[in-house]
């Protein structure tokens, strides 16, 4: 009996100590980036699921952002379509824009809603589309070479996903935007996800990747500040794929998020680790370096 | 000068031809389905988004519901599958239900919400796993055949719609559905429009077809009620083509929506014909026959 | 068959024609003042009252303003009493403010409230006096000679007129006013049309006049600018019976009412024509001019 | 300065004695209708704007309403017409009802409401046309002679009514409806207060009248219930003229107002002597009687 | 590193597993019975606030009820009184009821609001005087000896605590009453936690005692149901001492409170084992056995 | 007859006079000090609860601060311990804490809110504790001597109080508060007055005291404004004790409490004499010196 009650109060022990971050959080707006491995992964997507369910029922209010490009990358050559890319962008062709939207909306979206669903939460599948929660326009060509239909965010509306939010629903947005003369253009998740969360003013920003934070001479850094994070992008220490995301990061802080995360998705429970646990994970970017 | 003060003139008595019907169905929802070759003709598809832009402007609250076997079809012939059908009813596998799905919610859902904001309207698209607005199980075999990924509605929740509505955006509904099993299901669009009209308690439930209305002896019939409705389920001069579609308007009208319309969709602005003109087209059934 | 469909959708292009002004036009504001032959001929009021019934059915909230000078003189005659004027002011004594006040708070504003009512909508009649929608001071003298009752807007408070108009409701409001004193007078009710409209910040003020707008040299203005508006109140060709009219629509553009409209309300459906259709009719002043 | 201080203390004394009417009537609504010589006499009439005033202010929500006989015959002997009388009733041609609603709703009601709002109420005029609130049918010919424009209630909505005293307005109806055909229709005042009283589940309904209450056989009858009020219509010691009044207070009574009262308005202050004094003045009906 | 993250896995699998019952038990009310040891071990007491904080903060309600026997005695030998029992029931004279209000209200009650606001909750101290929460009667002599001011729950109104418990305060409630002759009066904490569960049908009440639940031959019996415990009420293995208890338990489960727990508040995080764990502790009654 | 009815009038005439009052102050907060012999006398204590219910109810919303250090003394006997006091402050040891928050919490607090109950306010009461409604620092040692558990107030937050007042309720508040490091300390109750009405931005402030206002030179002053009240901090002629009362003024004038009010307490109803009647009572402090 006692070896029970041991184990019993190990749990409520466990429960206590996240309150405090419970406290701290209760209220707020978080806005996670699902991608890389846990797009793939069932057990990651099971875990991550739950996580944001977790998240709604204590109180902080999730918005999951997510692309998909591998499983787009998959559906283009079961029809036959070789993907092509120019500078890390995938050049979008009116039917890879057909393909990447049944796939984003359609398929990846649709999952994890379901997912979100099946542990109780109440998730709603949106895209840009969507009551224009952002209009976007094409990207001017790189290099000379037309990237069709692939474009970037101009205006952003986040009054159906306040809506939403505060009526208890639980918004899952995929990266497909439309511009003023109705083309369906492919965008940028990252940027989509900095760009919800700075119109939000959402107290975090946490982007699930593959690495286990921003890493500088193989070390990963724990925590920076805004200056400290725009001098990392003119860094040469910093690998070339993950300036992108940097820059993503210093707008968000730039435009009023409190902290930007870089975590690996890959851990089982991330999310969790990173909201309610004293030390946290990957990498914390914040206006000035502070220990919140 | 009075040759154009002649012409405004008209356009003022039109406007106020159509107050009777504005205020009769101010307030009301009307849920629509949206089928047939208005999901194929550029111009049917133009008008119908302006005709539902307009209805919530007034204040009439549209609810537009969707399948899409044409392009479900045309979309598995491109990936090299074919298409099986028993009974009406498509054979669908896994890999067909993953095509149904990017089809009708990443392709035919969201080129009708793009259409509907395009024309002012601030549409949201949903499929029956959002937020579990309805749960379905699978369909028994039909002549010892499994018809796999094929289902009907168990349970409906309009909440998340009716939030949608009354805040002012215009839900467009797909049929895809999710068992309790957490397995993907293919719905007939007609079935779920019932069941949202019925779960709503909608005024009008219009169907958008490729006939003129419901037909006997080669007549289209203009109005009949519940009654005559039942007794023409088993009449021989309904073709069998019309009978689930019957079933579906007997079913909707012993659940409380009032009337319910069988109209002709490929006839530019036919719902704001049916709802905005003294003679309405079509074939209307109600409780009891009745001339609003 | 096809006759009547189209004619049927002759009627339906119409709605469309009117859709983007009812999007233009939604949930905003719009004062209109009830004067002229509109007050006299049945046609014409029958016409008004339908017209502002659609307005507040299609979601703009009208708010309607009256005099009536020529019923009161009917009625003074009626007594036995001669109407006397100095420049263009009624002298107003005691008996005559009385017939004044139940000619316009009991006859005609009755009459139209009753008339909206008729056509569907929810009509309520007010004058300055209810819950001191307006006070008002006594007007100097004019060439040493007392007007006796006639007053001037000393404060506005619109919001017994908000309330109702949020509600649903069409406030109907009499030029009638009360000075801080107790005593009722007489005011000019394209002031006050001018006040409420600027107080409620509306989008548009229509004068209905028995004019087709402002003429010079013989020529409707279209449009003009405040600038140019305040040119012509000293322009020489400008009639001088328009100056008042003028300088009202000077005021209003100055605090913030964004159009300012004098048309013929002797033209059917004038308000409509106005509001829905893409010429208008009249002469339009605005802030800069535009082409809205 | 004890001698100041012990006439402030029997302010303060009576004051106390208010409060337990005050605890007893918070939030409950009272009809009052507002007839004979306070419609006459400035005292009166300041003295019962004051009371009204004073309810709202402690937190009881007054509805007043009232007709005008004298006022209306001698506006019609200026006009050179001689009032004709059939059973009580006056025989309303066309131009008679003209007179009638310009003094009801133009004079009596304005003067009210303009009296009510010098001592701080919040008034707002109305009469049963603004947003119908109540509709009328012609009353059948009485002795095969045609009453005119005489009516009687048909149907009551009280909503406008209960908005405005919901935001704080005290409302003040004049006895002037319209039947279905756009009739306006001459009302007895009495029942409409009758018919408001009920609508509104009114916690009590008063009649200002010129008599001390309910007399039988010279002696005022301080309280009674339905039963005995039934019998009262019938008993021969009761004046015919109190019949009619009776009647509206047996139906208010079955239509669920707690308390019906007849005082003598000609009293200074009757209304707060009705209320806030625990002996109450006039006569008092309820449903069983009891003493509160 | 891996350690860690391995550590804080476990962290995060724990969340997990409470999340059905924060599900579960979401937007419920929880009534706890604050008693026995967990009043006088800083530690338990400590533990006891986390608990309900953590309760608030996960989006379950709890109401917090509490007694002080113990207390009450050591300030009586204070005071220089010695404690009188009859039946269990403290005999309470003036002197001691005072004393006994003292400690409770203002001891007990505020030292344990004190602790859960230190915890980041927001408590508000209550006695069932603040608002007439509940007005008790005098109990009845026992063994003809009259037990002073000791009362029992005659009326309960629980829209002061619903109301402060919706707008995210936590009520913690101390058993004083007042009697309708404005006598204080000493209530049962039992009885009070039982009347407020009822009043607010909430979904558990919680007693917290010194022992590990209803002990039968020498077995804590971990459930049954309403029939069983009224027989339990009769059954000679049951020690005197619950009797009392189990009569709440019956009473509160009968008023459609759903669970009713015994448990033993002397293990830490009592309340948090109860309801975020899976076997739960000590006994509980439900109105038919279920394992929900 | 007439002289019952004489008797009425007056009645009413003095609830007419107290019209002006009641309209001014309608909507209105005032914070009322409750100290001095009203604590001790039972007719006053009657007199001030009646007052308090009344103010609510004609729609002035009274908050109740009060102290106790007459009774904290008596109970401080009865157990022994002498009190020891520093320029006029309590000093405050452990156990003196104790005593003094059972007293104030537990004894005053609870005897006010029953008796305002008894006369039909909805009372409830509170100390600083209460949702941290103020939090506190210990007090500097005086003369090198440390004065243990005395505190000033640091922050206050008043949304409890503000919610409760806005539902109906009176909130009664003892001069109770908290360290941030969790020790109980004793207030002074005419601080806890002032921040609570500057917090509230309260109309009025009224401190009930056992003198007749402010004195200079045998003379009470009956009115001065803020700079005539930092002149009299220094003058001679005002003793001692009133100097930390006038530092309250001050500070709450200069926090935007328009008026405060030191009055004589031992009057019967002194709150509504100096509230209802056109001459006030005792001293009147005023940013500027008028005559509201």
């Amino acid at each position: 009996m006692t070896s029970t009650i041991r184990k019993k109060t190990r749990i409520a022990e466990i429960l206590v100590e996240a309150l405090p971050y419970i406290k701290r959080f209760h209220g707020e707006t978080a806005v996670i980036k699902y991608g890389g491995s846990v797009l793939v992964d069932d057990e990651l997507k099971e875990s991550f699921a739950v996580d944001i369910t977790l998240l709604k029922y204590v109180g902080i209010n999730p918005i999951v952002v997510h692309g998909g490009g591998r499983e787009i990358t998959r559906w283009m050559q079961k029809l036959g379509k070789e993907p092509v890319f120019l500078n890390g962008l995938r050049v979008t062709d009116a039917e890879t824009m057909e393909i990447t939207e049944m796939v984003l909306s359609g398929k990846i979206n649709s999952e994890l809603v379901s997912l979100i669903n099946r542990h109780g939460g109440k998730a709603v599948g949106l895209s840009g589309k969507d009551a224009n929660v952002f209009t976007a326009r094409k990207m001017r060509p790189v290099d000379n070479q037309d990237l069709g239909f692939v474009g970037e965010i101009e205006t952003t509306d986040v009054s159906l996903i306040k809506t939403l939010s505060d009526k208890g629903y639980i918004p899952v947005v995929s990266s497909v935007g439309e511009s003023l003369h109705g083309e369906t253009l492919n965008l940028n998740a990252d940027y989509v996800a900095a760009g919800i969360a700075s119109a939000l003013q959402a107290l975090k920003l946490i982007y699930l990747t593959d690495v286990d934070g921003i890493v500088l001479d193989g070390e990963v850094l724990p925590e920076f500040n805004l200056n400290e994070a725009e001098d990392l992008l003119t860094h040469p220490g910093i690998t070339s794929g993950m300036i992108p995301k940097l820059e993503c990061c210093v707008r968000a802080i730039k435009d009023n998020v409190s902290h930007v995360h870089i975590i690996n998705g890959s851990i089982l429970h991330s999310v969790l680790l990173e909201i309610f646990t004293d030390i946290g994970i990957g990498t914390k970017i914040t206006y000035t370096k502070r220990t919140s």
